[in-house]
This record gives structure tokens, sequence and C-alpha cells, in this order.
């Protein structure tokens, strides 16, 4: 049985892991045959975001591995205990907690760097040949793993995808059920809520991505 | 297109909503043809727990609409606005929330209440001869919603089966896949993550409930 690893950065779209999208692609992994295990970085959040209001909650300290547990049911591990040669692949999904607790393209877009947790994670699996899928906004990693060429989609978002190509990625638009797959890295993407306006949208195109991912394993 | 309350009591399995019965619930209306809205009361959570580590986290206040907000992407409305007629049927999802925010099963056991909100909004929906679904524990408020009589499934654990039944509910055993269906008072149960060992096996009961719930609004 293959073995997915799945990084999550908190609980929440505004300052975590997408709810939906984490719980759709551990969902798919399953409907495939295969397995996953969860993984955060043991690190605070950037920010604490208050949902209903959509502002940030000044003071209110939380922390990515505690808060990623609530979509894991308590079973997540440390990212830094991620360990490229137990699995087969790796999946990132997206909300803003991946642009601001993996990496900080959240706050310094074009220059952002990942986390050392996430960078040893993410380049231990491309240097492995081990495929990878991102998610929704968590693409603008690509190019600081994979280096200049690489290529992916957050959808059709004119900022995002220049700010991709800036940093050496070169960009595919792609509608929301689909995903663009860079054969040469093995490195799936989907936008996911990038583009989606609901769950079955945004399932679709999570569907489509585990099942390549699972078949780049082979 | 039918229209689906859906009540919410936190975000995580410990101290709210559990978010993999949530997501799959909005899923399964979704791809059913019909929509919904989420809803939460505006009250503190009883606990708040760590999901890592499962230990109450002392003096730390959350509020059950504001953590619910995350699994609805902040489009939630509180409890008290839900107005039955607005809606085709409401459905309850598991967690240790619906237990300990949405009634006090958790604390008082078959002495258990509803909270005020909880109460008007569940038994605007009987009354009115609309259909419901609960997930998992919520199932435990069915006697003081419908009264004596009523046939609910909490799935196999037989002292939660005998406090329903002590409660004056007839329990149904029923297996993680399948649905208890009380046609009289138009309630659908499933025992989800009360059995579930996987996302996959919890959407298939889900799904199920789902189905016939809409198939009730008929």
């Amino acid at each position: 049985m293959k073995r997915i690893a799945v990084v999550l950065s908190g609980c929440g779209v505004f300052d975590g892991s997408e709810i939906h999208e984490s719980v759709l692609t551990m969902l798919a992994i399953e409907r495939n045959g295969a397995e996953y295990q969860c993984f955060a970085p043991d690190v605070e959040q950037l920010h604490v975001v208050n949902h209903l209001s959509g502002e940030v909650v000044e003071g209110e300290v939380r922390n990515c591995l505690v808060e990623a547990a609530r979509i894991a049911r308590g079973q997540i591990r440390p990212l830094s205990e991620l360990h490229v040669g137990e699995f087969d692949a790796l999946v990132v999904p997206g909300g803003f907690g991946a642009a601001k607790n993996l990496c900080d393209f959240a706050l310094a877009g074009t220059e952002c760097q990942l986390s050392e947790a996430m960078m040893v994670a993410a380049t231990g699996f491309a240097q492995a040949g081990k495929p990878a899928g991102y998610l929704c906004i968590s693409p603008v990693m690509l190019p600081r793993i994979y280096g200049d060429g690489v290529e992916g989609t957050i959808g059709t978002d004119h900022q995002t995808a220049a700010a991709f190509n800036a940093m050496g990625g070169q960009h595919h638009p792609c509608a929301v059920e689909a995903i663009h797959v860079d054969r040469r890295h093995k490195v799936v993407t989907t936008p996911a809520y990038m583009l989606a306006d609901s769950l079955s949208q945004a399932a679709e195109g999570i569907d489509a991505l585990v099942v390549k991912l699972l078949a780049l394993c082979e």
C-alpha cells in the first residue's frame, strides 16, 4: 500500500490549512487505496485569525501542530520527524497557513523562504525523485524547492502567477476541476480554493491530483 | 433546490464538531443537489482541548461560533438565527461539541438538557414535520426533542445506547456504513466516528444519511 505524507499548517483557511482541502485530500488518498500520515511544524502560527470576522486576533498564540491535530483527530507528527524513506509521495494542502507557516510568501512575496523543516522535507522528496502534490496557494513554494523552470498552477490569479514566474517557476493557468503535471519533476498542482466556489468543485481537482500522484509513484 | 441547515458546535472532535463528519456532510449535501447553511451557537465552548495531547487546556476560552467558522470558511450564522421556515431539513454532525456545547450530555448523562438555542431549532424542525439527521454522538439529544419512543442509533456502544434508552429513546444497533430511519419522526441517524476507523468508512454512512434525509424532504 502506498504511503502518503500530508503536510498541514494549522486548522482553518485564514491562518492554517484549508480544512476542506485537507479532508478531501485524505479522503481521496483512502479511496484510491493508499494511506496517509499527517505532519505539521511544531511552531507558533504567524497569525490567529477570527474566521467569523476575518480579523487577526492580536496577542493570541496558537501552535501549528496542535491546531492541525484537530484535522488529523490527534494522529499527527511533527514535520521534523518526516522521513522521506518512509513515504512514497508528499501532499501539501492550501490555506493561508501554507503561505504563512510553511513559508513566508504572505509577508515576503517573491522574496519568500521556506521554513527549515518544510525545506528539508520538500527537497527530500524532490531529491529522491518521489512525486509531490501542491494545492491552492502552496505551489508558491515550488521554485524554492525545485529551482528554475518548475511548472505549476495556482489557477488564474494574475498577481500570484506573476510572482510564481518571478521566482523562476513556469505558471500554467488551470481550471478548478483540472490539474497541472510537471512530468520532469513529478509535481502535480491544482487550484482548489484559489478558484473553487464549493466543496464539490474543490473535490474534483483534488481527486484528480491524488489519482495522478499515486500513478506517479509507480 | 433543497436547503439544509447544518448545526456545528466548534471545530475539532474533542471540544467541537468532528471536522471530517462536518465536511463529509456538506460534501454529500452538495453532491446530491442540495445546498447548506452552517449555524453554531454564539457561546463559549465548555472546553478547549489540545488535540495533540488530548488534555483540556485550563483557562483558555474559545467561542463555538467563531471556531465553527473555520469549518464553514466564515460562511456561518448564529444558531439563534436559524429559522425553520427557511430550510427543508436539519443535520447535526457529531464530535464531543454536540455533547458539550449543544447539550450537556458529556457532563449530565441521562439528565442532559439541550441548550436553549438548540432546543428551539431542533423542536422547530420536529414540530414542522421536517426531517432531521443526527450523526455520531448527537442522537443523544433525540429523546429530549421528540420524546419517548424516538428511534436512533449511536452504533454499538452499550453504555451510550443504555443512556439513550434510559432517556426514553429506542436504540437500534447499526453498522458504520448504515443508517437507522425513524419514519414516524423523520429522523435519520448514523454512527459515523462512534464506529468509523477511517474517513471513507464514515463517509459511507454519512452519504447514506444525506440521501435518505433529502428523500424525506419530498
